[in-house]
């Protein structure tokens, strides 16, 4: 592989919730996401997921207490745990978990995504 | 756990070649180091290993070529590829491996460091 420049793969695409793959680490992906709005709740009972904030605020809401993270800020949810992410502007966010990991987790519905790759 | 802010957590140590902990990931790490002056040339058998430039320029040679990454570019050395990365200024760097990674790899020597845990 070559250098990946966040900023330039930022710049390849404008939609929201829709997970692209940078990168792979042995079984994980790394992928990037631009959000706005709310996604849905939902968990991965068999992962962690790593979220760290690129640019703009995402809020991820946990059932006891919100979690805002502003850019350069890193957070993970445990597995198991519900979330449900929300942004009030648009946000870019990267994203580390294993390749598997579908973006609803046990949820499902129509903000599930496949995850397009830019690698 | 609770948000980390990356910055926060670079400002809480100055030495070069000391990886911290900050997050984990299943059974990976996030950690950060701060690297200036050139390290050892190591290679991890087993696994892949990623660098992610948080401010300074970090080069990463490898035995065909060198990778130069400056701030918000990324690089994943592949498993069992010999690399060596410097630094001519200091450096922040985001790593991402496996708990089990020692720094120097196969290579140890007085470089070989204990991850401190900043979690």
């Amino acid at each position: 592989m070559d250098a990946v420049n966040l900023n330039a793969m930022l710049d390849r695409f404008t939609e929201h919730w829709q997970p692209k793959r940078i990168a792979q680490i042995n079984d994980y992906d790394v992928r990037i996401v631009k959000v706005q709005g709310e996604f849905t709740w939902h968990q991965h009972a068999d992962t962690d997921e790593f979220f760290l904030v690129l640019y703009g605020e995402l809020t991820i809401a946990l059932r006891d207490r919100d979690v805002v993270l502003a850019p350069m800020e890193l957070f993970v949810v445990p597995a198991g745990v519900e979330h449900c992410p929300r942004a009030a502007v648009d946000t870019g966010v990267l994203l580390l978990e294993p390749r598997s990991v579908v973006n609803t987790g046990d949820a499902g519905g129509e903000m599930t995504a496949v995850v397009e790759n830019l690698a």
